[in-house]
């Protein structure tokens, strides 16, 4: 697989030195162990020594863009943006430019240049700051490019179960952020959105979280606001078709597109009150993994394979023929698989009492009609868990490759 | 100053070991250092070594309630509750008992008992978990214990820059939840409102966070979304006034409020496209303060009191007339001093685009009138920062002391 490089520490940013007492080990730290770093993004190791989650840094340039094998922060916001009236394809392309500019100092952990940095983030690390971009298909027309439309962004199908609002679905521009210090994060969105200025115009923004760095000393391991562990059969760096199933190859089409990924972004409430009235054995039922651990109900622990086809003594499958594991499977899927790197959410409560909470689901692969349209193809016709959420959102994007030095996200596509 | 003592761990947290390597060692480290960590509440140095973050514990037992002299988490929860019809002192009794049960429990790092827990944050340590109980004025009437009412819980007055939305005011309960893990967190939410039962209905709940621990090896700072540092001028414990300023003394009345703390809480929405506009020097002589170290413009560092006396060469005053350091400042006020321990907000945009953001303005003081009061009727008269706040919803709550052992918060009340 191919991996971010890790940077040697640049010159601009000693003057952050003196706030970061650990930056410099760190660095060296993380340049040493750059594969285990990528790796732990799906593998769910613990992805920074705890004394520098500040100072880790993660590089802008790279192959892939950032956010995507970046093991997943504590704070996440998404935002999506559509073009104003009377801006196309050089307005956006000055944006980028600007937006790839702003994204590559605070992730270095410097201020925002040009004096306009609002302070919010002064003082701390870059805190494993990640910014990713990425265009929607209205873009393509909005912006003359149509002949560049990758025939993967054709817009997902409807799905019976889906109850989607237009008003926070889609968006010509997305910009994913991540960090494992709310300031930072925070400070990131108000900087690109300032950036936007009057090229682009927020069309919906959603924040989400994971758990902290260092709250288990367990592996990494994700739960969602269910309780159950989350991406236990992501695919993993280093297995035979990770890059092909999360990447499009370098000689891919379009070819702006090169080592880059599209993100399925999906708001998933969960019906807490009615999946806590559960017990546990009916939960686990559902899912057909144990809660506790994650491992699959016919045994093993969180990285064995479910034997989907072992049977209880009584003759019935061990795993339910609607259990979640079992629909999702690659191996019930003509081997569709993505890789699901989510944030929760929690914005408060509904009208009714009920949370207004769930998953900021997002999937990362090749192609989506190789990896979420089948799979969620399958759970819209019979999956036990579908009857515990509700799809509240959608959308889709194509996420270039990372920028080389010099190079800003998207600048393949807009001046190629 | 009276402190939590911390207690040793006991048998029913061993389960818990096997998940938090650290816990021992960190448990040894809290209780050896007790002063320090109850005094950084207010002087921001670094609360938790960052390898014990998921494993700090807060006891629940105490002289005062946990999330007070607490230093602050990264996450919090606000959630005010009133008494459904029918509902009295009994049932509210046996809701504190419930609560205080659940609440020891998860701040002890167990799960939930009586199996019934979600299993949310299982395997995370405690995450330096408090759960906060307090009363509102309208509970004395339901519950038939008006004699008890203090009189510092008399109605907040009106401010001419108010815009209160009743919905998200006051309440009858309130529980103010905190962590550095957003799963632990949430997890004591969900814990507590299934308690509720039908014994009491949500009114209002909101969410906030602070920075993490361990995202700048600077002094624990706390920047609000303005990048203003917040809480400089705070009363220090082991300063001469502070418990009296702070709580209320052992022979205070009405009895049961000995070594309790009124809460004033108020969301303060922050304009901040209008706040961004304003050049730095603007900003700094709306406070009054430095931005980058918050030290006062007279000189010094963040803890030099400000020289509210000293004179340009032109003779105009370095702290303006209308800063907000110097409106607040407790030499104007007649002494008046209160300890904040606020939270950040953001829930999204608003419909004309503006960030849905600010503070969950959190003050704790022994009686309101001597604390909130007066120094909200200064800023309400000419404070150059209130041009860039609204206050959105108000609440005062009465906490009392923290539960001695086998007892539960508010039984000297609900029993006496």
């Amino acid at each position: 697989m191919t991996q971010h490089d890790h940077e040697p520490l640049e010159p601009r940013a000693v003057s952050r030195r003196r706030l970061l007492g650990t930056v410099g080990a760190a660095g060296l730290a993380v340049g040493a162990t750059g594969g285990a770093v990528a790796s732990a993004a799906v593998r769910d190791e613990p992805p920074t020594a705890l004394t520098s989650l500040g100072a880790t840094r993660v590089p802008f340039h790279g192959t892939h863009q950032a956010g995507i094998l970046t093991p997943q922060q504590a704070h996440g916001h998404l935002a999506a943006f559509d073009l104003a009236p009377g801006a196309g394809r050089k307005q956006a392309a000055a944006l980028l430019r600007r937006w790839s500019a702003t994204a590559r100092e605070l992730m270095e952990g410097e201020a925002q240049g040009g004096g306009r940095d609002t302070g919010i983030a002064l003082d701390a690390g870059p805190s494993s700051l990640t910014v990713t971009f990425g265009f929607g298909r209205a873009f393509f027309s909005r912006t003359g490019l149509t002949d560049q439309l990758p025939t993967e962004l054709a817009p997902l199908p409807e799905f019976s179960a889906d109850a989607l609002d237009k008003d926070r679905s889609d968006g010509e521009l997305w910009v994913q952020i991540g960090a494992n210090d709310a300031l930072v994060a925070f400070h990131a969105l108000r900087a690109l959105q300032r950036e936007a200025g009057e090229t682009a115009k927020l069309r919906w923004q959603m924040n989400g979280f994971n758990r902290s760095p260092g709250a288990t000393s367990h592996p990494m391991t994700v739960r969602n606001l269910m309780g159950q562990v989350d991406g236990s059969n992501n695919p993993k760096p280093g297995e035979k078709d990770f890059d092909a199933r999360v990447f499009v190859p370098a000689s891919g089409t379009p070819a702006w597109m090169a080592h880059g990924s599209y993100a399925v972004v999906r708001r998933i409430r969960m019906l807490l009150d009615d999946w806590d009235k559960k017990s546990l054995a009916e939960q686990e039922r559902v899912i057909g993994r144990r809660k506790s651990d994650g491992a699959p109900l016919t045994g093993g622990s969180e990285d064995t394979e479910p034997d989907l086809d072992k049977r209880s003594a009584d003759g019935s499958p061990v795993i339910a023929a609607d259990a979640h594991v079992r629909v999702t499977s690659p191996d019930t899927n003509g081997g569709a698989a993505m890789l699901r790197r989510p944030f929760s959410y929690h914005d408060g409560f509904r009208d009714d009492g009920a949370p207004d909470a769930g998953l900021l689901f997002i999937a990362w692969q090749a192609d989506p009609l190789r990896g979420f349209v089948p799979v969620q193809r399958k759970l819209d016709r019979g999956d036990a868990l579908s009857r515990f959420t509700r799809h509240e959102a959608s959308a889709l994007f194509a996420v270039p490759g990372g920028p080389g030095k010099g190079e800003y996200v998207g600048q393949r596509l807009l001046e190629g």
